[in-house]
């Protein structure tokens, strides 16, 4: 077995109604049962009202998005130190639904690395995927947009995009963790991702609409360890 | 006294690092007590990851900001239903810190409505008062942005502002509360502005940085019942 | 034969290509003779490289969006100034593909006020109309966004839309110059909206991609003397 | 003397009101004669109403932003191709002042390779400039916004962010122009950057204010060829 510590299954719970209240719970609590049993770090990324709950369940929580600003004077905004002191040791950043500019991210990847927190750069082409680990962020995360809540994986549908992506990331940030996204749906689609040189994935509808979260997000965990 | 249905104490805790964890439940735990000492609605609003916590303490809970989504693949964005399922019973909208577009505004005050949850339209100047007002929300609350945390009471420095907002807004919306906000530092300033025909005041920084809470939170319900 | 003062029929060229040089000159030629021979006012909104033209060739020419700065340092945007100097004598604000917020809108409307130059806001709904016009600007134009660029007139399809905005415009805003945007495609739309109550037309695709262009501006101006 | 192809001199003529209507043309003559003369390319990026005129003045003319838009219903919004029609070779992209996401910058600079126009990646710390050069602009300007407008030479007050950045900017793209920005006042301060690295100059106010435009651009060409 390969050593686990780059392995990440990232989830995240969107905006979904499904994914409010007790439902946050549920998988923050399944994540935390399969990082123990496999050793792969599982991420839960829960709606923001929910991520102290899902922190206090033990799980690996990371925030869903931060803004660029400093706590103050920042009416609904959310600053790193806001969502670190409610539980978040780390936060996606620039996912396709939620886009930052440059200069944003390179406000946040910096200043969370002050604060000990991971971060992980969403990217939708090989091209930006190779500007975004310019910056320096832990991981980065391929999503090709035209992918996202289709059912259809990227690792299946257009592996070049991965192989490509780690090529061009690997030219520019050697030592960056480097995340699958975008229609994975299946344990299976997990594994194909890790052949291609993805060291994690990122999951969202098919874990939070599935009928059984915990047997799927372990599965993925172990298509994660090859 | 007069009838207090109308009566609002809203207390905006921003992003401040005093507001974090369980500061905003000390000031749901005061807001709580005052409301049922006063009649006075005190109503709390603090940020995102502590609305369930502030809600659960008993305190009547608003959102800083609401985005204008529906539930659904909204990565870090934040739907009425997701915060009212949270626990907010209301929202406030385009605060001088998070701006919305007229557009915007008039989907979230139509769905508010239909969810049964209050909303709290933002303006800053007279004539942006009116125009927020016709778009039908339950409150609106004018904020001059100069005097915002400035330590400086619209009421007491420009009360023209206050009273002309009144005479404008009443032209295109009878019906609405009138909430006086920014740089609202006393309960003077709060007496002040129930005598220029507010009904309700803001307050921010002067109750989320102050060292008797309790006491301001107390003294401020009361100069709202006249 | 009424007042032609207050009756406006303007051309909104977009961004189409077959906007571009001398379309835009030709299209502009054409407002120019057909504001002489009717008396109404005919306006041309060429893309913004086009404004000195169409402006040098006598007609009347307002620009399609303004943005809300001062001249300055504001690489690649347009000021109320700038576009002035390039012979703009007004500017549409808000429409649907190119929104403002209401603080901007305020301000883009005080500013042009003082600087001689037109405004018209643009809205979609019955509320954001009355809401735009309490702001104060010359003229509101109200082009519900689904029937943009479909063929479908807002005064066949929807007359309710013209005669309660009429209604909830004037309540707020008693002297502003209602317009009818959005699927004005005829002469026939054109009249039709005059008997619903407005004062002036806004009209795109239909003259931009006309191969009659001269004779369609001239049939809509004569629709609006009734 | 060394080759000058790729040695530009960008003149940026942001929205100053000494920049409007015959000013931009008298500094499009200026323009044209001392790229003549010196064989540097000296561009103009004027204020888009007066891109037409500039270039029939014979100057080489880029615009200053360019909108992520296709030609069609887009009111008020700028594309390469609108921007080409009226005489643009060229766009500065991501200007400071006028900032564009990741992804629009992608769309842009491959959209703009296809329709042989020249784009200016503009950043403003080393990392970004990488960030941004992996995306495969013709230039990449690097401009610390600290310095935009204060009379302080990027080359002088901080030398090494221009030394740093050519190599950053080298190790992901090594044929990229790198051109230097924010506080170039004079033709030292343009020697200097070239002696650090750099292969051509962004300037702005500093010509905008002159009164002696025409010297100040030759001698800044002849500096740029070293």
């Amino acid at each position: 077995m390969q050593s686990t510590d780059k392995r990440y299954l990232l989830l995240n719970l969107k905006g979904y109604a499904e994914s409010f209240a007790d439902s946050s719970l549920a998988i923050a609590g399944f994540a935390r049962e399969v990082s123990i049993e496999t050793g792969v770090n599982v991420v839960v990324c829960p709606p923001t009202p929910w991520l102290h709950h899902a922190s206090s369940a033990g799980a690996a929580v990371y925030a869903q998005h931060t803004d660029p600003v400093e706590p103050g004077a920042t009416t609904g905004y959310h600053s790193l130190e806001m969502l670190r002191s409610a539980g978040a040791s780390g936060t996606l950043l620039n996912h396709s639904e939620h886009r930052l500019g440059l200069w944003e991210m390179e406000f946040l990847v910096e200043r969370a690395r002050k604060l000990g927190m991971k971060t992980v750069a969403c990217a939708d082409t090989i091209r930006t995927a190779a500007a975004v680990s310019t910056l320096g962020p832990d991981m980065v995360a391929i999503e090709p947009p035209e992918l996202i809540g289709k059912g259809v994986s990227v690792s299946k549908a257009r592996p070049e995009i991965i192989t490509e992506s780690v090529s061009a990331i690997r030219k520019v940030n050697a030592g960056i963790t480097i995340i699958a996204g975008a229609g994975v749906t299946t344990a299976d689609d997990v594994a194909k991702a890790v052949e291609l040189g993805a060291e994690g994935a990122l999951v969202a509808s098919a874990v939070v609409k599935s009928d059984r979260q915990r047997n799927l997000i372990a599965d993925m965990a172990e298509a994660l360890l090859g």
